[in-house]
């Protein structure tokens, strides 16, 4: 039996666009392809989908849709197969209503489920499937939204018996009440059902080392069940999250086929209806020991506990470092096309942070779109900043404007003094620098329609190094899930993947701010090597300010740090969606009150 | 025997604070106060504490926090009370753990139940009752941290019953899977309690009409249960939700007594043990007729399906208007405080909105604090406008410094002109003079420490009809929860209070951004009074683009609305924290994806 494996790639609510797929899939005019075709988690509506759910224009666009399909099946997908012939499992929402008590609107929603659909040709779509284990944590809201199912599931269609598993069900955990792969181990044994495979339709999002983690479990689940284990994911950029794709086939210890890496994809393979098992020996729920949920979570961190040296963030290799290039483009470039953007706008200050992001622009742009750098040199501007700006700009072909604000920094300062009567100075005369280049940026993306990309890097957002209003402006921010050091490392490896893409000089020199005669980012902060460490130790919520000490951090520097760090939390509050690379990060997952609470770690 | 009401306010996880009031309250100094002390939900933690809860630094000190309240209640609490003479029911968290499975820890959180304490001389707390109902909608988020009980209980001391619930259990609803309220009723009937009282420990955010939502169903639970209903709220400001205490005690249809609004406050009241009630008569669960959930969550609309003229918003009327300016100023205060800012910056336009925030944050200012205004009049600002904003700052005995940005803005366009070619002109010239003000006010509160007070509206809120970074900046927003036309409403309601507080002029004149020559907000967008409808509508996510329709507005004016809707979500992920006074408000608990899904409504 062919089992095919639809790794799509859609925008959320996109009806039009799922319902061609579709049709286009099984037209007429297309070879037949019979056999058992699996599609995401969510594959009907997109996903996340957060309040969207709940509107009532979209939920009458989404039944409209579900009654096309219905449609689509009786007729059109009846006359090209047969019955037996195809069986579509596809992720969807699943609607149910109660008359309301509010006299505004006859129905409001009752609940809502997380389901696999199964259509055949001349029926309708069938919820055979409710998702179980509905992720709260971080990102996930589906608790808010989704009613979870109860019951494990097995189908069998045409000799063939699947179980059935929607994402999360496949993950062990010591703080979930629930396993729905043991559930399910259990009633194949109860039911005496025979499995040909486990199949997972998923909306799992990326972030580094998800791959690896999610073949370590589906080879694990695939040795207890002893059949293969069928992944599809999704593909797509919303807002700060990323689907990979990297759909996967595994039997045992083989991986049989991949899908690609953020990029829709079509895989096949065949299902030997013979090879079947049948489990007969019930297994009592344990604790389970690898591949847990928890260790998704766990900060990227090594050292710790080790006799010698201080803890260190895990190290970027070329091949990690490929990868998260690979994620940035996808995630900018998802965002600028949903949003219609065409044009990019990158402000250079000469340091390493919007170096980064103008090399990995410039290696995303794809045909039709523009990239433009201005650079905005304040007093305090050394020349080679601009020199490294221009060296660059040529080196990637981009369009330089040096745009410089001196002038009207004088003038704040001159127009401060009169009204005022006070200098302009300190942190005041630093600030507005930076606000003036958020204004001049932005007028600049209000003149070409040009998307601006934020240029921030994480170790700067955790402990609020930065101007609101000034260099924290963007659309979208590239680097805010990379700390400073990580930036070194990818700018390095980028280097080694195109030589000299990035004037060496940029690595090397010292970081720095330059609002100020001579200012250095160690004057204020400590090393980079340190503060990271810290900083992840921190946002895991794992570790307090005794954990840190205890690693081997000094007391000043490690309370510098959380000092800096619970101060700043207004800042992140306004600040732009950050393209998410990690299992923790700042953005819609993070949720700490802004008003001080600093007694805390 | 005496109960007592502790509507406290203290700040999130200050445990210093919480416990000096415990101690305080039970001192030998201080007369015996024998009898049930009542006090609000999460009282011992605060409230809402969003990922704090989960973090190990919070969790260390909590715990510690636990294991003085318990020797406090072993030593100094029995010293001054016998066992029998008091007992203290108290908001909290109950932690429960399990090892881990990553080596980083040794413990991890397995879950955490939000419960109620009971507490009495010589003993430790312990825990009697676990909230069943745990919101998970708009801006609550507790079944991502919290687990939820399953049992009814009533608590027996010293011949009293009380009937125990924890704020949201109190409430009916069709969407709700289980009524908590009910399973009490039927837990008394088939145990053969008797009951003296229902108590309900609260963290209830405020919104308008809250209190007599509260108020309404307290009474209806009084009558089914035929004895009087405690409801004790706590008192706060978090960020941008609002708790307004007004614990309540109803009895049947009366109410017997009624805590402070936005204020700490101690309730006492005498239950007299011989006035019993024994249920005997089990009740079905039938669907919620009044004072339901859904209730809480309708539009301030009116006029909907009226045969003459077209819906329009709620009236706020003088008592209305007064609670509003109330809480505004309590948020905003709170804010304040917690932030350690003590000076208030507000930039005047001449304008409504601007207008309003000054006079409302001027009426809250306390004792050492101070407040300042700045005008920065650009080239389209008529004279007019400084000379309202002069008098109203007169009028308030605000310093007004007037900064002009002309001549930044001249500079500006030349820069432009030179460096790119092109004149800048349009929404380019429009924004840069906005933003130039962002940049000026925030150096003067970089200058001064002050916090700036956003000026935005709601309505221009909806519609993006403001500039990033420009005057959509701010610490916290205090109108960005009232339309225009609510605005216009209020600060009529304030001269009538404080005749003349607002110069008349302000409030008749023509609505305008001044950002171009005779700009008019008329002609970008639909009047206010229409537009403001459309908003509530659509925001409820009740409404669709035919439900709006077949209301009687115009097609061409609803797809505007809806598009610049639609168009702006970017706006508002960067948006300042909103002070919260609507049921549904912008802010964290408002969660569209931000990407164009344009095809809705």
């Amino acid at each position: 039996m062919k089992i095919y494996l639809h790794q799509t790639h859609h925008n959320v609510a996109d009806f039009e666009s799922i319902f061609s797929y579709l049709k286009d899939q099984f037209s007429s005019q297309k070879e037949k392809r019979p056999g058992i075709h699996i599609f995401p988690e969510l594959f009907l509506t997109g996903y996340p989908l957060q309040d969207l759910c709940l509107t009532s224009s979209f939920i009458a666009s989404y039944l409209e849709f579900q009654d096309k399909i219905n449609i689509w099946a009786q007729e059109e997908l009846s006359q090209n197969y047969g019955t037996d012939e195809v069986c579509l499992l596809m992720g969807g929402l699943n609607y149910h209503f109660c008359a309301s008590d509010v006299p505004l609107k006859d129905e409001v929603v009752d609940h809502i489920k997380n389901v696999i659909f199964q259509l055949v040709p001349g029926q309708k779509l069938n919820a055979i499937y409710t998702k179980q284990l509905l992720p709260n944590y971080d990102i996930f809201d589906e608790q808010k939204y989704y009613k979870a199912g109860t019951q494990s599931q097995i189908l069998d269609w045409n000799g063939i018996s699947l179980g059935l598993l929607i994402c999360e069900d496949m993950w062990a955990s010591n703080v979930h009440a629930i396993d729905p792969c043991l559930d399910l181990y259990n009633y194949a044994v109860t039911e005496k059902k025979e499995l040909h495979a486990l199949i997972n339709l998923s909306g799992s999002p990326y972030n580094l080392f998800k791959r690896e983690q999610r073949v370590s479990r589906a080879k694990e689940l695939s040795e207890l069940f002893q059949v293969p284990f069928i992944y599809v994911n999704r593909v797509g950029g919303e807002d700060e999250i990323l689907f990979d794709g990297s759909s996967v086939v595994v039997a045992q210890k083989d991986i049989l086929c991949t899908g690609k890496f953020f990029e829709a994809d079509l895989l096949e393979f065949e299902l030997d209806p013979q090879k079947k098992v049948l489990l007969t020996e019930a297994r009592e729920k344990e604790r389970a020991q690898k591949n847990t949920w928890e260790g998704l979570f766990s900060p990227l961190v090594t050292g710790i506990g080790e006799e010698a040296g201080l803890p260190r963030l895990k190290v970027i290799d070329r091949k990690l470092g490929q990868e998260i290039v690979r994620a940035l483009s996808f995630g900018l470039q998802e965002y600028a096309q949903k949003s219609g953007f065409k044009k990019f706008l990158v402000a250079l200050s000469g340091g390493m942070d919007s170096a980064l992001v103008l090399a990995i622009t410039r290696l995303s742009l794809q045909e039709g779109q523009e990239l433009e750098a201005v650079y905005m040199p304040g007093m305090f501007s050394r020349s080679i900043s601009f020199e490294l700006s221009d060296q660059i700009c040529k080196k990637l072909g981009v369009k330089l404007y040096s745009l410089p604000i001196k002038f009207l920094h004088t003038n704040c300062r001159n127009l401060f003094g009169q009204v005022f009567g006070e200098k302009m100075e300190g942190l005041c005369d630093e600030n507005i620098q930076s606000r003036l280049r958020g204004a001049l940026i932005y007028g600049r993306s209000n003149q070409t329609g040009a998307m601006v990309i934020n240029t921030s890097n994480k170790s700067e957002l955790a402990v609020g190094y930065s101007t609101q209003y000034g260099d924290s402006v963007g659309a979208i921010s590239m680097l805010g899930d990379l700390y400073k050091t990580e930036v070194y490392q990818l700018a390095n490896i980028l280097n080694e993947l195109y030589p000299g893409i990035i004037p060496e000089e940029i690595i090397t020199r010292p970081a720095s701010a330059e609002l100020r005669e001579d200012q250095k980012d160690e004057d204020s902060l400590p090393p980079y090597e340190r503060l990271d460490v810290i900083l992840e130790c921190l946002l895991s919520y794992r570790y307090n300010r005794q954990d840190i000490l205890k690693m081997g951090f000094s007391e000043e520097e490690v309370n510098r740090v959380i000092n800096l760090y619970r101060r700043s939390e207004y800042k992140r509050a306004q600040f732009s969606p950050i393209i998410k690379i990690k299992s923790k990060s700042f953005g819609f997952g993070y949720r700490i009150p802004l008003s001080k609470n600093g007694k805390f770690y």
